[in-house]
């Protein structure tokens, strides 16, 4: 590769030096490695919030992009590192779920177990294995070597259960929230092709304590306060506060459900 | 450009994908772009805010750099993408008055509105302009596209209202905070030039419930804890405290008010 | 240098303009630099935990690497800027004992006072040697300054008290907190071969309001939400919870006491 990209995501913070000492280890094993962050930044051992922060960062990066994912509950049990191949880009992730989202809806995908150790750090913490495993890793893939080298073919990555809304009644759905970013913005599991299926009309959603029954195609649209649904660049529906925080206007979080109903 | 440099800041935040995702897109443009983080913490919808810290990193950066800025409260209005070139340097931000004290200042000022769609990432979302309007221009600036590609000339970027110091009567002004820092420093809007033509001998300020009438060249060289006003880095008249929070300790916050006697 | 690695580490955090003001200095002198960051989030004027941040980080780089160290309360004092040299890697930071955890056990180390002020960005401010002073030299050295050129050879670097366990009885002894991480795991002043040396049996280690006597392997290991013992990825031995916080459960901060008996 002649300019490669190596993503970082991990739940490492920071503040501490995991994910410099990880960034060393690249760049003395494969000097021209481009080194971007999507987040260190995830909570601590949040799989699923991991895997919905790399599905929607991964289809920006170009073509022969590496993502390394270190969220890693699991370091120094059996869970086995895996190398997956889609679309022209490489993950190197702990198999434990967080391709879920990004992948899941994928095919082909080649998925490798990660068992070279000759590419390891030695020698190998129990603890840490992003900076002795997951980070030499990538960086000897980035260099050159084959994927084929890392490890034999296995037959798919662990996926986490589904994602989607439930259909509970004729004009009810159950959905629920993904993730509440900077801005306060509800990210539901309901995307927009769904969407755009069940509701034809008017529509209510329940979230939280508030009553939504709004679709707005920008903020800036919204003169007022009110929470409002809006189709999200994440290409999920996103309840909404122009200038404001939805999530504490209506007083949801992460897992929290929200209610459709069709009218 | 031989090593494009493109600086980023936005009010993203470190913990959403947001950021990552408008690297991968401009390194899928333009592999070469070196990306420099100025900050992603920037307040949400805090223009001024941005404003300040564009103002005291720009300069830093060497000629040709490509500032990167998405601080866009108005994000899906009418609202105009914009590019700037001042001094060499370029800027591709929101017209929001984000260049207010960046470029307010500086003659000539040339200024474009962002218009050639060829050049955005398909489909452009309502709400994530900085990952399908702004990173794609910035890269395809960076790669070799003249800037007049963009769009036509326009007479001038938006101004936020001055931000200098008011004189109230002969002796007496009245200034305000425009910045408190990681240490608590009280960045004030008296600039050093201004500062050295008002103030020839005593003064005090009137820093929230503290009195400041000692003016030091070094934070080491006040022994005590006690609140001094010192020449910033900013070419700002700073209040500070060695080792202590200066902020804390006075009582202010952004916007705060600030009274110059002049003894 | 070819691909000149620096690396930074600084208590300026994230929010505000000073690491990108660094950032932009470099480049501007040093255009082909790789900036990687070890972190910014320091405790403000923190030595010791920059100095155990530094001793974790910096082996992970390549040889040649440039680190570069801005946690500098005597900003503006007479405390001296260095360049040290170790095992093929710079260190550019203020003497304030922030080397003493990386380079106190190696030998030998070059010290040089960084005083060629033709090296250094004009002014220089008096509170910000990080973008006027540390940054600019950290760069013209990745650009092929020789060492030499900055500064006359000294003795030695400031070194901070020294940080391992004291034995207090045949079989006791008292060790210190050295760091709480992201995570919650207590990182001790223990270190690993310390602990193969003075405990051979059955051991009890008194930590804030628990007892530990179990050593693990692995954090997978413990299936419980006990605190227990691990050999660290820093070479200390940490106490840590499985998916928990052990600082939490055990009401310990930085600087703790840690009680070791040998039973």
């Amino acid at each position: 590769m002649r300019n490669p990209v190596i993503s970082l995501l991990t739940d490492f913070g920071s503040a501490d030096h995991y994910a410099g000492a990880m960034k060393g280890v690249i760049l003395g094993i494969c000097p021209k490695a481009r080194l971007v962050d999507i987040s260190h930044e995830i909570t601590p051992y949040a799989i699923a919030e991991a895997a919905y922060t790399l599905a929607q960062a991964w289809r920006c990066f170009p073509v022969g992009t590496i993502h390394l994912v270190v969220v890693d509950p699991g370091v120094g049990s059996q869970r086995r590192p895996i190398l997956a191949q889609a679309s022209g880009h490489y993950f190197i992730v702990p198999d434990n779920g967080v391709l879920t989202m990004a992948l899941g809806g994928i095919s082909p995908v080649r998925v490798r177990e990660i068992a070279a150790s000759r590419y390891f750090r030695k020698p190998v913490s129990q603890t840490f294995h992003g900076r002795d495993v997951f980070a030499p890793v990538a960086a000897h893939l980035a260099a050159g070597v084959a994927p084929a080298k890392f490890g034999r073919r296995v037959a798919d990555f662990v996926r986490l259960d589904g994602a989607g809304p439930v259909q509970v009644s004729a004009r009810k759905w159950a959905g629920k929230v993904l993730k509440i970013d900077r801005f306060g913005n509800i990210v539901t599991n309901l995307d927009w092709e769904t969407w755009r299926r069940i509701v034809r009309g008017r529509f209510q959603l329940n979230v939280g304590k508030k009553k939504v029954s709004r679709l707005a195609s920008s903020y800036a649209e919204v003169a007022d306060s009110k929470p409002f649904l809006i189709r999200g660049s994440a290409e999920y529906m996103e309840v909404s506060v122009n200038q404001g925080r939805a999530a504490d206007v209506c007083g949801l979080a992460v897992g929290g459900m929200v209610e459709i109903l069709i009218l």
